[in-house]
């Protein structure tokens, strides 16, 4: 959990004061705090790749992607996890190092496939048979060999939300663990001249505490890690163990440090490949929330107040669902504070409303708050991850812009929608 | 229920082809027949507008909203519901008549307010006490005089999904119906020189196959009628019904003809009318999933198809949770079916899963479908409404175009966004 900053009961972030900048740039907006960005990219880099030799992280862009960001996470030496060709096109258009992308999805079109090709992408995760034999032929015909991991749907239960837990066996994720479909895609894969298998990757769920999914999932994946030695002579170099590190939202989350999951990961795996007689592959992590979860606020401008008597308090802002869709999704529980009255008692309560015209546009249900009156700033907390990357314009309301904050400077990285960009493609 | 076309096993709509657009727009994309929207637009005149002189139909643009779309409703002689300054901006630049525009939200902002009044909508839907404040404001400034409702929030639970139950008393949405409460608006309004209260607005939820909640809402509405005129020699001109309406999604749904609700609500009021010796208010409804819901259907092409031994059959498309978060935010049921193999049995069982990096991005579970392949072009239907209009980016995926088909003859009215699209805002 990250403290709050403030001054002369301004809400501070990176020593910009947020209350200016809700009258510098207009309401809603994205606030992002590069600063804490590249804390995290500085503690990936002491407390996981500098402790293990070998190993990799790459940023998990779904959480959060733009041009910007790009330029922030090469200049932070992460790789990219993209999940699409549109996340490929960004990276590319920022100029990110094609040989630090890693390129994810369940089903990859054949033009995905085609441009992962063309730019010879780091590492394709490969989901399925189809899309093997796809990947093969395009990499021949462009004359290109590929390094490529399989995805393994290992069939653990992380106990999160169904919706963000990823590893049980019903998934349509990934190749499923049983002997006999995996000798299929280690014979064939053993046979195709433009792709090079390195290894395995696994991602067990989203947003989680414990680390007892993954260490189940590394086990299980040692196993196969002996099993294609010993039936194919695969030698394994690399085990993409994927994200899911958990971060602060409301009190109700205590979040363990990212050491937390990577050494019980590497402390398992050494354990696991040393009783099994094998060497230890190479381990990469694809943090995405953790990396940029906390490091976002959105900005709000409340409007309509209005008491239901004996009921509730609803207090109304000027965006809602359509800027951040995971209260309506997920249930996702979110904290927030009033940027301009930091020094007052939260002495009241009010539910803050989203303008959508839909009943189950709640952002938070009956937060402490202090007095409120139109016009004050709300600033909900850790929407860094999936909030601008799931915005949708929903009743027409405009995308925010993202402002970003560092070392007491802001500045405009994405602007907000105008009514007319959401015409654009209208014929 | 619309019941299928076809011709030589492919799927027709409107006269086309769907395979064939398939192949020549290529996939996804949003398909909207044009026939049905206008065969709904007669049914409204037909069976209400023609029935109850001096009524009135709006279209909730929320449900699907493109300048085309504007166009049809301006032609079909139905007015225009809009929730946004977006929605409103959409309206103007397709040349719809402001006069039949009614400009809904519970919290406009000022920017909104100041758009409305310049633009002289037919009618403001007042959802609180402080947006009447700046609504007289503005008009005083602008030296107008502005139409306008007061929506109330009557109270009636109508048993939906509680995200689109919007009728409750605990709403963030209205005026509630106590005698005090609205008291303090009536007695507001009166001394507004540049508002003209015309009447009261409800809207009890959506997605109904049973008016009862209508009924009720008008019975409690006959009440405030009755009061109002008693204690403010109030005369209600209008009375605004709001939509709810349901339509055919899966065979769940056993949807009633409009008539079924229209009829109800205008022998209800009559008769709460007469016993209370009222003056029976000219009636609006405004319905949106109900003329654009069927009409439209979401086009994908089938790619990976896995399955998981003993356990389920996924079949993936090429889209899913970005262009339609309804299965996810409401567990929302469709039918879907394969639009090449028309004439085939629906013998085998498959999982339509999105190809978003989200386990949650599923369409539908275990559909009834034909032996399936790669390559199959799957047809989900009913998506008309609150797909494209919900649509996101998310994990960068760009949003389908629109095609609008009638009577044999297909045009693109929204093109498909862009790699460089989703850029457009980028700094």
């Amino acid at each position: 959990m990250v403290k709050l900053q403030t001054h002369q009961g301004h809400l501070q972030v990176a020593g910009c004061d947020v209350p200016e900048l809700a009258a510098k740039y207009g309401t809603p907006f994205y606030l992002v705090n590069q600063n804490l960005i590249e804390d995290r990219c500085k503690e990936i880099h002491a407390d996981f790749l500098a402790k293990y030799p070998g190993s990799r992280a790459a940023y998990a862009s779904k959480a959060f992607l733009c041009l910007e960001m790009c330029r922030i996470i090469a200049q932070q030496g992460l790789g990219l996890d993209v999940v699409s060709g549109g996340e490929l096109f960004t990276a590319v258009q920022a100029g990110f190092p094609m040989e630090r992308v890693i390129f994810h999805g369940n089903n990859k079109t054949d033009q995905e496939i085609a441009m992962a090709v063309d730019h010879q992408v780091g590492r394709v995760v490969v989901d399925n048979m189809y899309e093997l034999e796809r990947l093969q032929a395009e990499a021949g015909r462009q004359d290109r060999k590929m390094d490529i991991l399989f995805r393994i749907t290992p069939g653990v239960d992380s106990h999160t939300h169904k919706f963000i837990s990823t590893g049980q066996l019903d998934s349509k994720f990934g190749i499923p663990t049983d002997p006999e479909h995996l000798r299929d895609y280690m014979d064939k894969v053993m046979t195709m001249t433009n792709l090079r298998l390195l290894g395995f990757h696994f991602h067990v769920g989203s947003q989680l505490h414990a680390n007892d999914s993954h260490l189940k999932a590394v086990e299980i994946l040692a196993g196969i890690i002996q099993r294609v030695k010993e039936e194919h002579g695969f030698i394994t170099e690399e085990l993409n163990v994927g994200g899911g590190y958990g971060i602060y939202y409301t009190d109700e989350d205590e979040p363990e440090p990212l050491s937390y999951f990577t050494d019980g990961i590497m402390e398992t795996l050494h354990k696991e490949c040393a009783s099994r007689g094998l060497n230890v592959p190479a381990v990469t992590i694809e943090p995405g929330r953790w990396v940029i979860g906390e490091a976002g606020m959105t900005i709000y401008t409340i409007g309509s107040i209005k008491e239901v008597p004996g009921i509730r308090t609803y207090a109304a802002v000027d965006g809602g669902m359509p800027d951040n869709p995971r209260p309506s999704l997920y249930d996702a529980k979110y904290d927030a504070v009033i940027a301009n009255k930091m020094d007052a008692p939260r002495d009241a309560v009010a539910t803050i409303a989203g303008k959508c015209c839909e009943s189950g546009d709640i952002l938070i249900w009956d937060l402490p708050v202090p007095q409120l009156a139109p016009g004050d700033t709300l600033a909900v907390r850790s929407t860094g991850a999936y909030n601008f990357a799931m915005a949708s314009n929903y009743n027409r309301l405009p995308r925010p812009g993202v402002v970003m904050v560092k070392n007491g400077l802001d500045r405009l990285v994405v602007r907000p929608q105008s009514y007319q960009d959401m015409l654009s493609t209208e014929i």
